[in-house]
């Protein structure tokens, strides 16, 4: 007899369910329900179609040859039957039945099921604030609001805009905003920097500059505290420190799994209200899988639980719901919390824990930095880019890595390989030697996943000493008036010239990197020495060979000059 | 007391291990000899440097600060000698001693050493066929053969060209002169596709069609029998098929290495003449250590020896013996045989074993084929991209990833991850959980590599029944006449139209894809369907379909009409 499968939600892990398990078992009965009239498509999209990179919405439900994935298509094409605008109301375990409801009527239903999926996905957190429900206040929750905001931007009923949340839909929309609509943007961040837990604080400020030198301002460590409106309308955002005029509010403050069907009827949930679900997807109900952004993951890296609301995953684990219901044993083991985004013109990814999560979590971690090229770089299109290894000093494990460069596909070149290797639990030795395709046009001899294991290498061995860029920079802001250190600044004459200038020769240092060995005898050994260069490599060599000579109160600025331009430093000689 | 540290190559491998050393033991005593002159560059850059994308051969001998690495920057900033024109002629094991001869003037000395490295790297394999001592016949081995090969086509002195050996530094090779220097190009390779070992022939003959697309002739299955020549200067070459007309002739036909010196020591030497060496780098005599072209390394997929003559490889392991030299025992495991190259405007690359070699090794091997969109969709710079999975039915392990798509970096954010991925042994149900970084400028929800770990899953569980290029350009060959099947071309009307009135309606069959539900009985069930579609991934889904309706004899073509494109078919209608 042919199997009943009802599936709650049409966005994304729900279709890709459907169609896989029907693939594996023709006979049986898929059907979707989605609450929603417009379903399977990429929410992720939304911020391009905001921006106009996509110019119909209909290109973001449609498939990659250009058939719009409606009732018709999954009927016709996969042999699903969808029901648009029908929502589920509750579960009943032992009739194993689904109530639902048409939206549009309030009519009731029954659907039976011999198994179930719930695929409710996310919806937006909306902050407990007055003006909250102004017009003109938006979240980022379905293609019905993009289109809206879409609307009102291309009538020219948008010249200011705030962003409260600086996570990546939040720099996303931000982007699309400024960029191609010329929309004067804000985003306000809660948190002390963007993209908090993703990357740590350099490369979310190195993101930040870039972002406001294209015109996007930037207020951190500000929560907002107020829409301000008038006549039901949306006029402003207040924060503790500032009110911002605004014509349209974006609030981006992250999303909560969407799990009371799942919750009322007795399955499983997480302290954050996740759906549990096993490695086969499975809820605590045998009969009831879920998938996508309601539920919890594994953690690959911490083997704690992960909520990761991302259409990559979604579909990953749909499909292993599909197999699971056709009674293939495919499992979804976890996921490694691999991210990227594009900001105007530079690329920012991460994958595994940032250094801030892997402390949290217990791990004896640290970092390794450092600012190499691309690829080869003597090769004509070659790029400076950054990355940060995390490591545990203990058992040598990568953590994490993340990556900043200019825009394309060079940061993921190197973040995907390192996502691989770090489900695999592969060590800093591991990563030192990597085989990365090699040739002048894509890659170093060295790739830079292999340079920055070899800081990493060196500094849990403890042969690289280091100084991080917030102790560094803290430094910097009463350099002239007490320092207890030099800078030995060991660029080219030209480039430590202007500091020295500034400085003060007694207390910026520069002598160049090939001459050190020769006039080492000229720097002072009561006081620390902090070794610069572009990169941090160098400086590494030079402290390497200043140990050698009794000289071992320095340290490295890894990542160097190359990373400051990046983050942005007012004290730098114009 | 100090040691002694001599290093016979001041390439790749020997320049890398002579830093680190130092680095880690700045009391060491460090001297590199090289017979050459010019030392310390990246051989890989030479195409470049011939098509003058790189303008000046120092900036192949240059650091990224732009420092020219010679004698004066290894002694004053790295504290190691170099000794250019100085060739190492013997080894005395027993006294722990080089013989080294000055190559200007003939001179013999003496090095005594605690600890020798042998890096002596490759030499360019010279054909043993009439003429091959011809002015203008150039292997590409140095520096100085690269200035002299640019001297001639700068001052027009070449106009035509020929390349013997179609592998990478061939290819690379024939761009160059025939992307900037506009010289009329030809390959000559013995083989019958470029490329071959690295990557199998669907993806090789895609490669060479873009090349003969932009004006490089290529001969497969072709060997050079004479270089033809005229008062001692080359004026052509003769295979067994045809005479091409030559200015200059490159002989590009592989390299062996360079072990002489280390045989002549008693040291172990493998069938192929690479030094062998354990994972620290070390060779039979534990006091000498070889890294570089001149070793064998272990292939981590096939677990058999690998020679690997690529400059990225010996510098990772240049970093081993360093260490190693130092009392630090760090392994190199071996490798993977990752590969990348730029084709004018599309990039090629792999990891891993191609199908050929995996069957010759054994493998219960087979291949998955896919061509997707390497990001959303819907993101303007969407491009289609195409990737082979070599999986080992048995073990399900992935054996190899094979990718052809535009140049960029799209192509190595796959093969890097995959090179990662498989180093560790991960399977096909790895590779498609694996988290790709995701967000639509970048990647699609399912990414290319998840997606043809889907269509390995697929065919390895027998769900998926294909045919592969070869039979099936086979077939076409003769379609018209004696077919045993129909396609059932599944695309639109509108792209299926033309093959429908070239072949007849009765052998091309065209339902598009979203109407098979509805008309597969308008099916033969007397004859073999053929299913095609762009991807192959629609196709499958009808397959799926098919067989549940009793209709079972059909096959899908992974890859479709995307890959047809591109590896050239001239059946298609125009």
């Amino acid at each position: 007899m042919s199997k009943k499968i009802v599936i709650v939600g049409g966005v994304a892990a729900g279709p890709k369910a459907a169609c896989r398990v029907k693939r594996l078992m023709q006979d049986a009965e898929v059907t979707i329900i989605d609450q929603d009239t417009l379903f399977s498509y990429g929410g992720c999209g939304i911020p391009y179609y905001v921006s106009g990179d996509v110019s119909d919405e209909a290109e973001l439900r449609s498939t990659s040859f250009h058939m719009v994935r409606n009732e018709n298509f999954f009927l016709n094409a996969k042999g699903v039957t969808v029901k648009g605008g029908t929502r589920g109301v509750s579960i009943d375990r032992q009739a194993k039945t689904l109530q639902v409801e048409d939206v549009a009527s309030g009519e009731k239903s029954e659907l039976p099921y011999d198994i179930l999926m719930i695929a409710t996905g996310s919806r937006p957190f909306v902050l407990p604030i007055p003006g909250a429900d102004l017009d003109g206040v938006f979240t980022i929750s379905d293609l019905h609001k993009a289109i809206e905001i879409k609307d009102r931007i291309a009538k020219q009923k948008v010249s200011k805009a705030v962003v409260i949340g600086g996570g990546a839909i939040g720099l996303e929309m931000a982007e699309a905003f400024k960029d191609l609509w010329g929309v004067e943007t804000s985003v306000v961040e809660f948190m002390p920097q963007i993209l908090p837990r993703i990357v740590d604080k350099p490369f979310a400020s190195m993101v930040t500059k870039h972002m406001r030198d294209n015109g996007v301002d930037i207020f951190l460590g500000e929560g907002a505290e107020e829409i301000l409106g008038k006549d039901g309308k949306v006029t402003g955002l207040r924060t503790a420190n500032r009110t911002l005029e605004a014509d349209m509010v974006i609030m981006a403050a992250g999303v909560r799994p969407r799990s009371e069907i799942a919750a009322e009827a007795g399955l499983q949930i997480s302290p954050l209200g996740a759906i549990v679900v096993n490695e086969r997807m499975q809820t605590s109900d045998p009969n009831i899988y879920a998938a996508g952004d309601c539920v919890e993951i594994m953690n690959l890296v911490s083997g704690k639980k992960l909520y990761a609301p991302l259409g990559s995953l979604a579909n990953k684990e749909g499909r292993v719901v599909g197999d699971n219901m056709a009674g293939i044993p495919t499992k979804f083991k976890g996921g490694v919390g691999s991210f990227i985004m594009k900001a105007f013109d530079v690329c920012i990814a991460a994958t595994g824990l940032s250094l801030d999560v892997a402390l949290a979590e217990g791990f004896d971690a640290d970092v390794a930095l450092n600012a190499p090229s691309d690829r080869a770089h003597f090769f004509p299109t070659e790029a400076i880019v950054c990355f940060q290894m995390v490591f545990d000093r203990r058992t040598r494990k990568v953590l994490g890595l993340q990556g900043f460069g200019p825009m394309g596909d060079g940061i993921s070149a190197r973040i995907n390989a390192a996502a691989a290797y770090i489900t695999m639990g592969a060590t800093i030795d591991d990563f030192g030697t990597l085989e990365m395709a090699y040739a002048p046009p894509f890659s170093a001899a060295i790739d830079s996943v292999n340079a920055v294991a070899y800081v990493a290498d060196n500094l849990c061995d403890g042969r690289l000493r280091k100084i991080d860029f917030d102790p560094f920079l803290s430094w910097m802001d009463d350099f002239t008036t007490q320092a207890d250190w030099c800078a030995l600044d060991i660029r080219h004459p030209n480039e430590a010239g202007p500091c020295v200038d500034k400085f003060g020769a007694e207390t910026w240092l520069a002598i160049p990197y090939n001459e050190i060995r020769n006039r080492y005898k000229e720097l002072p050994d009561d006081k620390k020495l902090i070794i610069l260069c572009d990169a941090g490599t160098r400086s590494f060599e030079i402290q390497s060979f200043l140990e050698s000579v009794g000289l071992s109160n320095t340290l490295v600025l890894s990542g160097g000059f190359s990373m400051l331009r990046r983050i942005g430093i007012d004290w730098y000689p114009a």
